[in-house]
C-alpha cells in the first residue's frame, strides 16, 4: 500500500500523467472537426477511452494507497468528480456530459505547482466576497422585478418575463450595448433614461467596490 | 415599552421578519408573471398585503418602543421611508410606485449585519468623492453645450436638445458604442473626431482618478 | 491699489462671480434650445453680454491690482486666455469659438477651493505619465502604419488612409466594437485577427501599466 | 576599435541616429497614401533605402567595436533582429515583411532613456503573471472545446470550429459584444445563457486576478 503510494507521487508518475491529460486534451479538440471525427474518429475515440481507463486507474491506485484520507484534499475530490462524471452514460439528457470531457483538462491545474497555487490564491478570496456578491445578486434581482414591472409592456423581447429582465440587466451591468437597450425602451417610454442611470450608477459602485475588496484582501495576503 | 423593544430586538423576531421580507420578494418576482397573476392572483396579492400589514405593525412596534430615538438610526429611516411610500394609493401618476414595492426586499440589508456593514461602508466612501464627482458633472454640462452647439444642426436626435446630448455623452463616459456616434457624425462633420478624443481623454483620465481616489481612500480604512 | 486687490480677493465679490458663472452657464445651456432662443433670444444674449463685461472688468482689476505677479498663478492664466479667447470675433472660420464660450464655466473650479484642489492633484500626476503616453502614441503610430499596408486595399473605410486607421486603432484600444472591425475585414483577408490579437494584447498590457503608474504615483502623494 | 565604440556611443551620434529614425517613421508613414507615393515615391523610396543603409552601417560599426559582447545587451539583440528583417527579400510570402518594415521605429525606445526604463520595467512584469497567464490560455482552450461541442451545429459562423469559437471566447473575454452573440445563439439554443455567464464569471474573476498580480508586483518595485 505504502509502494503504491510512492509510485503515485513520484515525478516519473506524475509527468506520465500530465501527458495523459495533454494528449487527451488534443484529442478532445480534434475531435470538434467533423473532418478530423471523419478520417481518425476510431483512433481518437480509443485514445480517449485509453485516457479514461489511465484516470481510473490512478485514481484507484490513489484510494487504495490512501483511504478516506484521499477527500481530505480538495484537489483529490476535484480529480474524483471530474472521473465519476466521465463513467456517467452519456445519453439522453446528460449527453451534455460528453461536452463536459474537456474538464479533464481542468487536472492540469492541480498537477502544475505554479498554477496550484495561483487557483488557490482564487479561491481563498472568494470567502471575503460572499456578502458583496449577496449584495449584488439583491440589486439585480430588485432591479429585475423594477425593470420587469415598468418596460415588461412594451413588448421588447429583452424585457419579456423576469428571467430574460435578470439577463438583461447583467448584461448592462458588464456595459455592453446598455444604450441600444436604452434607446430601443425609450421609443415606447421616453422616461426610461432614469431607470438606466440609477442602476447604472448604483450597479458600477458597488461593482467598484466590489473589485476593491479584491484588490484589499490580495494585498493583505 | 421595553418589553416590546426587546421581542422586536429578539433573534427569533428578526428571522420572522427576514422570512416575511424573503417570501414578500418572491411574491413580487411572481407578480411579474401575467400566466402566475392569473392562476395565482388572489393568492399573491393576499400575501401581499399580509406582508405589508406585518412591516406596519413592526414599524409601529418599533416606533412605540424606542420613540424619536428611532429616527437617529439611518436604516431605521430607510425601513420607514419604503413603508410609508408603499401605504400610499398607488392610482393615477403615483402608479409607478406599485413598482417600487420590491423595494422593500432592500430592507434584508438592514437585517444582516454582513450586508449591513458592507452597505455602511459605501455610504462612507462617497462623501470624499463628492468633489470629483461635481467636477465630472460639471465636464459633462460643458460637453454637453459645445456638443449641443457643435452637432445640433446634423439631424441626428442623440444631439437634439441638451437633454439627449448630456445622455449621449454619458454613454461616450462608459465606452459603450461611442465610435458608432462619432462614424455618424463624421457623414455630416468631418472633424467631430477632434471633440470626441478630446472628450474621451479628459474624461477617462478624470474617472481614473475618481477610481483611485475610491481605492485609497477604501484603503486607508 | 492694495484696496483694490483686497475688493477682488474678499469672500462676498468671488461669491458674486461664482454667481456670474452660474447664471451664465445656464444661459448658454438655454440658448442650444431653438425655442428658447426664440421666445427669450434678447434676454439671453444680453445676460451673456453682462456676464462677459463682468468678467473683463474683474480681469482688469486683478491684472492692475497684482501687475506681472497675476501670471505666476497658473489658473489667472487660465481666466485670462478664457476671458481673451472670448472677446475674439466669433465670425468666419472662428464662429467654432461661440460654442467654447461655455469654457468660462470652468472657471468655477478655479473658484471653488475643493475643486481647485482635485484638479492640481489630477495636473501634478500628468508629468510621470509622459514617457509611457509616448510610448503608447509610438505603438499606435506603428500599428496604424502596419494596419494601413496591410488592410488598405480591403476598401474598407475604416482604413482608408493613415488618419482614419489611426483612429480606428485607437477605438480598438478603447475596446469598443472592436470585433466588429475585426469580422469585417477578415471576410477580406482571413488572417486579419492575428494583427487584432497582438495590437490587443500590447495596447492593454501597456494602458494597463500606464494606469498602474497612475495609481501608484497618486499613492505616493 | 575603441575610438569607433567611442564615436558610436557619443550623444552627438545617437541624436543623429535618432533624427534617421524618426525621419523614416514619417515616409514610412507617407508611404501608405497612394496619393504621396504617385508624387515623391522615388524620393520616399530613396530616403528608406539611405536610412536603411544608415542602420546596417551603425549595426556593424557597433558589431565592430563590441565584438560578441554586442548580443549580451537584449536591446541591442532587438535592434539587430529589426535591421536583419529589413534585410530580408521582401518578394512572395515574405510581402508581409515589407508592412513590418515599421517596426524600426520601435528602435526609438532603445535610444531614448526614459522610454527604456518604461519598456524595462513592463518586460519585467511578465516572468510573474506566466502561471495566470497560463491559467487563462487553458481556461479559454477549455471552454473552446465545450463551446464547439454545444454551438457548433447552430450554423453560427462565430462558432463554426475550434479556431473561430477560440477567437469569440476571447471576444467575450474582452467584453465586447458579447450578448449580441448570446442572443443569437439563443434563437437556436434557449439555454446559452448558462454557458455564458459561467464563461463571463470565471473569465473575469481570473482576469481581475491577473490584474491584481500585476499591480501587486508593480508596487512591490
Ligand atoms: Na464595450
Ligand atoms: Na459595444
Amino acid at each position: 500500500r505504502a509502494r503504491i503510494g510512492e509510485v503515485v507521487e513520484s515525478t516519473r508518475f506524475q509527468w506520465m500523467i500530465i501527458c495523459v491529460i495533454v494528449v487527451n486534451a488534443i484529442t478532445l479538440g480534434a475531435e470538434t472537426s467533423p473532418a478530423l471525427v471523419e478520417k481518425h474518429g476510431d483512433l481518437l475515440g480509443t485514445i480517449d477511452h485509453l485516457a479514461l481507463a489511465i484516470f481510473v486507474a490512478e485514481l484507484a491506485a490513489r484510494l487504495y494507497a490512501f483511504g478516506w484520507r484521499f477527500f481530505r484534499d480538495p484537489w483529490n475530490v476535484f480529480d474524483f468528480v471530474i472521473v465519476a462524471v466521465a463513467l456517467l452514460p452519456a445519453a439522453g439528457p446528460l449527453s451534455v456530459l460528453r461536452s463536459m470531457r474537456i474538464l479533464r483538462a481542468l487536472r492540469l491545474v492541480a498537477m502544475v505547482p505554479s498554477m496550484r497555487r495561483v487557483v488557490t490564491a482564487l479561491v481563498k478570496s472568494v470567502p471575503g466576497l460572499i456578502s458583496l456578491t449577496g449584495l449584488l445578486t439583491l440589486l439585480l434581482y430588485v432591479g429585475g422585478v423594477i425593470a420587469s414591472n415598468l418596460f415588461g409592456d412594451t413588448g421588447d423581447p429583452r424585457f419579456a418575463g423576469l428571467g430574460p429582465t435578470l439577463l438583461t440587466l447583467f448584461q448592462i451591468t458588464t456595459g455592453d450595448g446598455w444604450s441600444d437597450v436604452m434607446r430601443d425602451l425609450m421609443v415606447h417610454q421616453p422616461l426610461a433614461w432614469i431607470f438606466f442611470l440609477c442602476y447604472l450608477m448604483v450597479g458600477t459602485f458597488t461593482m467598484l467596490n466590489l473589485f476593491i475588496a479584491v484588490v484589499c484582501s490580495a494585498m493583505e495576503s
